[in-house]
């Protein structure tokens, strides 16, 4: 038996979530079912972030303990040629027993993405938050970096969600402006608009902190909080004093660190 | 009655094309229903391209005639309210009688996009042909050239189209080479991968004209055939020899040219 890591990218929009559950199609599930083909047996796989329905990935990973002995590029080739285009295997490679996709990870980034714009392209819908009144961005800045630290953060979290701590540290939290015309996609930015970028890196997330987080900057954007209010909601601890949850379909994970060097781009050609 | 001027951009992906159809749901419906429901009276629309089933466009145009009194912005906010959300109204403004999306277009401009790379984004798609096998863009950048200008595109068109003429007048046909990474959207492109993207601009296309085009260039791309190759195609004007018919995914109309000098941009905020 070996280990493996996966990398994975996905569109979440059309699965459950990432864990296996009776009631649609999951992340895992999908992925479980073509490795077990693959390996002519079980196989179960560890997800570094339990994604939740419509939440996308661009640098998910996974682990799983395998006998089958094909090379990375070639498992990676027989992956993808059985699952949905919406799922993507980018990479696989060889990892020391012992390596779990979740508790081997030093930290995680998700990005969240909100188009802010009277009209909404046709194309972003899947990917992105359409908030048409103007969000005034560098009051957001300044609320996001109130965030990094260690703090309680049980004010951001979905009620109910039963957790040994509240506590986390979040390494970088930052919003971005950025324009994505011309970047060789379907523009998903109409004139007048803009992409804002929150993306945030923490050692653990409490479930929907990150969502709970943007709905709050969203309402010190359109200026219905202040950015130091951030602090208070955070003294408070309740979760319905800070701002609503923001959709799902703006949420991706977009990568999990776990102290290694990044490969070289070249080496995945 | 005026003459209204509607700005249009649509993810193709789930309609039959442009034009109304019994077997399906066309853009082409969806807007004269919604557009009837606001005039309280049947609105026929007449569109610049009629682009096929699952072609994009971040740039169509349609007119239309009506007897609502509602300005360009309230009308535009009243259609988007009711089309469905892969359907977005950008622009709407009066124009003179005798205006016609189609007949007082000077040129229209498609743009094709290809994701080069070993593995495609579950986010690409929708709206990209992926073609895994490396292709040489400066193979098919001197090939694109040699399209501008009047020529014969029997060649590059569906077998049994019946139209007047086979002339057609290309103004500009080029390849870029973009980086999509970073720019605001979830990225389409993988590391190892590029976006190649087909420009072109002429005062008419034949059915399947800039699909055939694209096949063709990747032929030239991957090393199949000469960038030479494409006058001799030209003279013969077989479609047999040509290249494949690429998919409708990577098709996008960009945007029609009407001779009129570009809106400011602030104005649609």
């Amino acid at each position: 038996m070996r280990t493996i890591k996966l990398l994975l990218a996905y569109d979440g929009t059309e699965f459950v979530g990432w864990q296996r559950q009776p009631t649609g199609i999951s992340i895992q599930a999908v992925l479980e079912d073509a490795l077990s083909r693959i390996e002519g047996g079980p196989v179960t796989v560890a997800g570094a972030g339990r994604t939740d329905a419509g939440v996308h990935a661009a640098g998910q990973v996974a682990s799983a303990r395998v006998a089958l002995t094909l090379d990375g590029p070639t498992l990676r080739r027989a992956l993808n040629a059985v699952l949905p285009r919406t799922l993507r295997v980018l990479d696989v490679e060889e990892r020391p027993d012992g390596f779990h996709a979740r508790f081997s990870a030093h930290s995680k980034t998700y990005e969240y993405r909100i188009v802010n714009g009277p009209v909404a392209s046709p194309f972003s819908h899947r990917f992105a938050w359409h908030v048409p009144y103007r969000l005034e961005v560098a009051r957001m800045q300044e609320a996001a970096r109130l965030l990094e630290g260690t703090h309680d953060f049980s004010a951001f979290r979905s009620t109910g969600a039963d957790v040994h701590t509240t506590m986390r540290t979040i390494l970088r939290s930052v919003v971005e402006c950025r324009a994505a015309r011309g970047a060789g996609l379907v523009d998903i930015v109409l004139p007048g608009g803009t992409v804002l970028v929150y993306e945030v890196t923490a050692t653990g997330f409490l479930r929907h902190m990150v969502r709970a987080i943007v709905g709050t900057l969203v309402e010190i954007g359109a200026g219905r909080m202040a950015p130091a209010d951030l602090r208070a909601l955070l003294d408070r601890r309740r979760r319905d004093a800070a701002g609503p949850t923001a959709p799902a379909a703006g949420l991706c994970l977009a990568r999990v660190d776990y102290g290694e060097a990044p490969a070289p781009v070249a080496a995945q050609r």
